[in-house]
């Protein structure tokens, strides 16, 4: 048995689930792993929300942490970017290894850090960053070590997973829906980080960086949110056997790599279409070990804790240390291609607004054909006050040949709004 | 960098695929993990499938692994048990770590196997024996080593649900799609292991001793495979909203856990129900993390070969030495009680054939009101030639209050048939 001294900064949700789940499973993780884990300080502004914190010290001076050499490890629970970045740095250069769930922090900031970390002869670890509880970064970086990712597909944002469950089971608008998750405290008074795919991006750039030793500028990735979509728009995906699901998408092709983060239809054979409310799903292909699905929890308390109590532990034995390299972070990066809305290959969904007059679906196909567009299926309901809606799938094009067709037929006299067009994950 | 020796036992389908596996991957694997893993001798019967083995030694003389003092880590690639549990002391005896994936050896032998090991410094690894390569066994025990594991329920067997598979796409018999799946290769010729439900109770007999620390002699488990499974019994479990799979399950309550393999209705709406085909599942409820589903490919060459590789630079980098006592084989078992069939408590399927005549339903509703059996959903169908099937639902209720009813009900005048019974997962 092994005793180690850790320090947490940040008594917030995150910080207050893991002095929670220290109380209840310290024993059964000194039985499992050998290692005691023993919380010498907490580090937050007050109020504090409670002064049971297992014995260790409270306060708000950093230097309880940070000057107490019992403590080997700081788990930095606390948001934002500005003061956690210091923090991490004061930690790093402390000696101490550092354990955060600070996605923002790791996905703009990681190379520094790494490097700092490095210089320093700690390590960094993260798992609690993506995806909650779910062991995905020690699944990619240990349980897949022997595969090359082809590609990476994940629901990794709760809170728009959850609205989006709620508009497509209760018909409600994208309004109603966010109302309510606000009222659960699912989505927070300021939703913008989350609706706009801000947080799914961060996460994504992690993910990549482990999956394909790519390190991704966040700005090279392109971010659309769920703020655009309707309720008519999920009504019309169901109808084409499929959920819009907000994905961040990571695929290779030679040296191409296409990373996105965007609301798609995903048909409801596939696995990811059954990931619903606050839930997370990741679904990898690779070359040996075959598909793949992780899905759980992606935030909360107790999955989040769980998940940063497991990297401590990971770093405590030496594991974390030892694979530090193969993040990649600090690396020079893979010759990687990033590719361009334009020349992405995907299947597409659109749903045109019409005149209803003959010959009107004809000029439609017409277009998309010359664009080396395939239909894969077609619908037109009944028209309504001279107009009707035709929705289609396609097969897999490229993107800019499909915006070319798209626009070409909004400019035309044929449609009477813009046209709504969705990616969707058919093969 | 750090080069390590290995040898392969076995050049079987498992054997091919590791040697294929690193031959394309090494250099990702170096990379990734600063493993060179540098494959020294492959020991097999002739004739061999190839003379490629990356310029290996081959034949078929044990001492050419065994007294290589450059070979650290030899991987276990035979089935059966026999001679594999004595090259696997052998193995240990000369201070090799071992991996493997013979899934037999290590529930039947893991005892005794651990003990060598531990007597002799070194480590054995595993995650091949489970669910081919899903890193179930690294999520156990390290992703998840801050929950105590509350529910385990797992489609583990890829050639069963196969076969289950077919039976409700095509409508087919159990004969039909075995014959399909051996076609196929899917199944062996001999397909006793899989379709009685003894390979999925070895691996869940593994998974117990990770998840819960418990030493289960497989006569403890109840066992019970998919013979007896028809195509009346598929569609009417349709009806009712569920698919049939064969699950393995491991569930505590208190002190007392419940161990079983059985072909079981799962709602619809379980994660588990979509895992199709070969696939395999994992399901998991833990006590901070929550709910989580792992699915993948749980056999064949390469997802295999993506474990053994992943377990094979798990021990070269010490992690699987350091949580080697964590498994929990060679310790004091936890005062785990088995639960009997009588005792378990689960949600119920039966269905009755009955004479039509008035009255039926309400004696069948009566014995299982006075044994405390509630019914949830029931269904009959238009009778035909004066019989009619009763299928119906129950809630959860205590196993041998249940059986009792049904034999009860079997032994009056009221049923012309046995009464065609599985558990339910519903909660």
């Amino acid at each position: 048995m092994q005793r180690v001294g850790i320090g947490i900064f940040g008594f917030g949700v995150v910080g207050g689930g893991v002095i929670d789940v220290l109380r209840r499973e310290r024993e059964l993780i000194a039985r499992r792993t050998g290692i005691d884990l023993e919380l010498r300080a907490v580090v937050s502004l007050p109020p504090y929300r409670s002064s049971d914190v297992l014995g260790a010290r409270l306060g708000e001076e950093p230097r309880l942490i940070l000057e107490d050499p019992e403590i080997r490890i700081a788990l930095l629970l606390v948001g934002g970017t500005t003061a956690a970045r210091q923090l991490a740095h004061d930690c790093l250069r402390a000696g101490k290894h550092l354990v955060t769930s600070n996605k923002a922090l790791i996905a703009e900031h990681g190379d520094e850090l790494f490097a700092a970390a490095r210089a320093a002869g700690v390590s960094i670890a993260f798992e609690a960053a993506v995806a909650g509880g779910i062991p995905i970064i020690g699944a990619l970086r240990d349980g897949l070590c022997a595969n090359q990712i082809r590609s990476l597909t994940a629901i990794l944002n709760g809170t728009t997973n959850y609205i989006l469950t709620m508009m497509e089971q209760h018909g409600w608008s994208y309004e109603q829906a966010l109302r309510e998750a606000q009222r659960l405290g699912y989505a927070e008074a300021d939703p913008t980080l989350d609706v706009r795919g801000i947080d799914t991006a961060h996460k994504l750039a992690i993910l990549a960086r482990i999956a394909f030793h790519i390190q991704v500028p966040l700005a090279a990735l392109r971010v659309e949110g769920i703020e655009r979509v309707t309720a008519q728009d999920i009504a019309s995906a169901a109808r084409m056997r499929c959920r819009i699901k907000l994905l961040a998408r990571a695929q290779v092709s030679g040296q191409d790599i296409d990373l996105h983060v965007a609301p798609t239809l995903v048909p409801l054979e596939h696995p990811l279409a059954s990931v619903h409310m606050n839930y997370n799903g990741i679904y990898i292909e690779s070359s040996n070990a075959g598909p793949q699905l992780y899905t759980g929890q992606g935030a909360g308390a107790l999955p989040t804790a769980s998940a940063v109590l497991a990297d401590t532990v990971d770093v405590a034995l030496g594991r974390s240390k030892q694979t530090f390299e193969a993040y990649g972070f600090v690396q020079n990066t893979t010759a990687w291609q990033c590719v361009g809305e334009r020349e992405e290959r995907t299947a597409s969904y659109a749903r045109f607004r019409v005149i209803d007059r003959p010959g009107v679906l004809a000029s439609i196909a017409q277009v998309l054909s010359r664009k080396g567009i395939s239909i894969r299926s077609i619908y037109q309901g009944e028209p309504q006050t001279g107009q009707a809606d035709i929705e289609l799938l396609t097969y897999p094009a490229r993107g800019g040949d499909f915006l070319d067709a798209i626009n070409e037929i909004d400019e035309s006299a044929v449609t009477t709004a813009p046209t709504v067009c969705y990616r969707c994950l058919l093969p």
